[in-house]
């Protein structure tokens, strides 16, 4: 089913919506077909880490993942936007030790960690936190990784240039089905290229994840892997109680979900063989988990989730968020 | 000049235009005449914070600020949505306390304190922030010094019923020109009701408090004293380097500007008898301020402001937040 019409998330309040997000979103086959889609399809998107999947496919069919020998746990973590709670951390940094590198081969910068917890203890501890606790650290020791393997510089590993970007955007086209040479281009919260695609190219590029019939076989042995890594390991690919890492336990192995920046979301449901790509036009996190766990429900692979509050200080729920009452379109 | 296209607020990176908001905003004299209007001036908005300058009224009406003897601190205080750093809690809590009254009479509870420095001070103490620590810890101090004065009960003064927010509604009825009695309700982050208002009546509500003609002598008064307290004392009504301090402190006392939560905004500007009501649709901040800054530029009464840029966790800037280039429409 088409339609025109984006997809919209309500934020209630009392009696009424005080704010509205649109989102687009297509859900698409191995082939490109669409099987869902709301909005505009065509949309040229950054996919952000929605695609850190896609991304790490690089360390398998390199070889890197044998070379050193990587647990499941690791690949999850390749793939992840992590909390850096200390499982995360400490997981990254006994991987970059065992490659002989350090926090300080990350090109990624550090930031506040998403786990509250892990905050506080390095307040307390009045340390700043290193590359190690940046998201996607997990994912830039997968960078590492493939270049020490391959014999090329580990230095400037996230340049455009540099052959482990390189290899991201070979990827991105050959899964997307799409020429991505001559499309926008930025820079990522964690330095590295980002590389502009249509929404439904993002999609199919999902779906051949989710449904490898038309790769060959080290890439579809690579996809196969890496969506059985994670979810595996929900708790890897993000942290206790976001939404991917509980949405992927509930799922018990149907779907990958992985979110992006800017309202960005990935879903890979290898039992149905669909991509799922979805982004909410004004970038907001909270409109994107509730309009993918309202797609994933409405593919019949996520039970109902209890309704989203919205909460004051008192932690008493004073609204919602939910899909508009024309869902689903 | 008025329009009917919603003003779009975008966020870039590298190329292309990764995020759009799209904004609603009414510029209004005190008879209700738009001046400028974008997008829908009838949506039903409720004003959230932006209109503590006018919850601050009753609080000179009624005598409480003259018996209490509030400084012109405690008044911008009354009207801010602070940051609590210990200026705004210190304040706050010896304002209490000359009135016989502590941090357990407020009916707000506590939350993280915006500001992050006084958010680490409390981290490093293992101590929770209580209620002064809420941004709205003044206005409730302003409520609970009403209430005394008054001989109303302290307790339940943030209940819809309550002589206290009764006041409320009839300030924001008389002052927007606009029946409130069924407007929707719901409740704020700080407990007390929110009252769903048309922005074009948000809008005529600052205004006459840019412009007392029509206002009788004591609410005209108590317009003035509200306006020049926030414009003396700009860091008492956010913080240090939040954009209300930071445009009221450009502004020299041209306009008054107050946040909202949900991406609503307020200005007041006397010299001009002008009020601005704006409501981003999806509830960003990032966008209100970026859009709010250019309404104020737009009339004169702000110098254009530095490019709002994106940093990435290495703080290189990789995009801006910006206007759409068919502003101001």
């Amino acid at each position: 089913m088409r339609n025109n019409n984006p997809l919209i998330v309500e934020v209630t309040r009392g009696d009424m919506v005080e704010s509205r997000h649109r989102g687009h979103c297509v859900v698409a086959d191995r082939t490109g077909a669409s099987v869902h889609a709301w909005g505009d399809g065509d949309l040229m998107v950054y996919p952000r880490s929605a695609i850190k999947p896609l991304q790490a496919l690089a360390l398998i069919e390199t070889g890197a993942a044998e070379a050193c020998q990587l647990s499941a746990t690791e690949l999850a973590l390749a793939a992840a936007s992590h909390s850096a709670t200390p499982d995360h951390v400490d997981a990254v940094s006994r991987w970059l030790e065992r490659m002989g590198l350090s926090e300080f081969d990350l090109e990624c910068a550090g930031h506040d960690p998403k786990c509250r917890d892990a905050d506080k203890a390095l307040i307390r501890a009045r340390t700043a936190p290193g590359a190690l606790y940046n998201n996607c650290s997990g994912k830039h020791a997968g960078f590492l990784a493939t270049a020490l393997h391959m014999g090329e510089p580990t230095k400037g590993y996230s340049g455009p240039g540099h052959p482990v970007q390189q290899r991201m955007l070979a990827i991105l086209s050959a899964m997307g089905g799409v020429d991505l040479a001559a499309t926008p281009r930025g820079v990522d919260g964690c330095g590295i290229p980002v590389i502009g695609m249509p929404l439904t190219a993002m999609a199919r590029a999902l779906a051949r994840m989710a449904d490898g019939k038309d790769l060959d076989a080290t890439r579809a042995g690579a996809c196969s892997r890496i969506i059985a890594a994670m979810t595996a390991h929900p708790n890897m690919v993000a942290g206790p109680g976001r939404f991917d890492t509980v949405t992927m336990r509930l799922g018990g192995g149907a779907f990958v979900v992985k979110a992006g920046a800017e309202g960005v979301y990935a879903g890979i449901v290898p039992g149905l063989g669909l991509g799922v790509a979805l982004k909410i036009a004004d970038g907001a996190k909270r409109a994107a988990e509730v309009a993918m766990a309202a797609v994933l429900e409405h593919l019949g692979v996520l039970d109902p989730m209890p309704e989203t509050p919205v909460l004051n200080a008192a932690q008493a729920k004073v609204g919602v968020i939910r899909m508009a009452s024309d869902w689903p379109g």
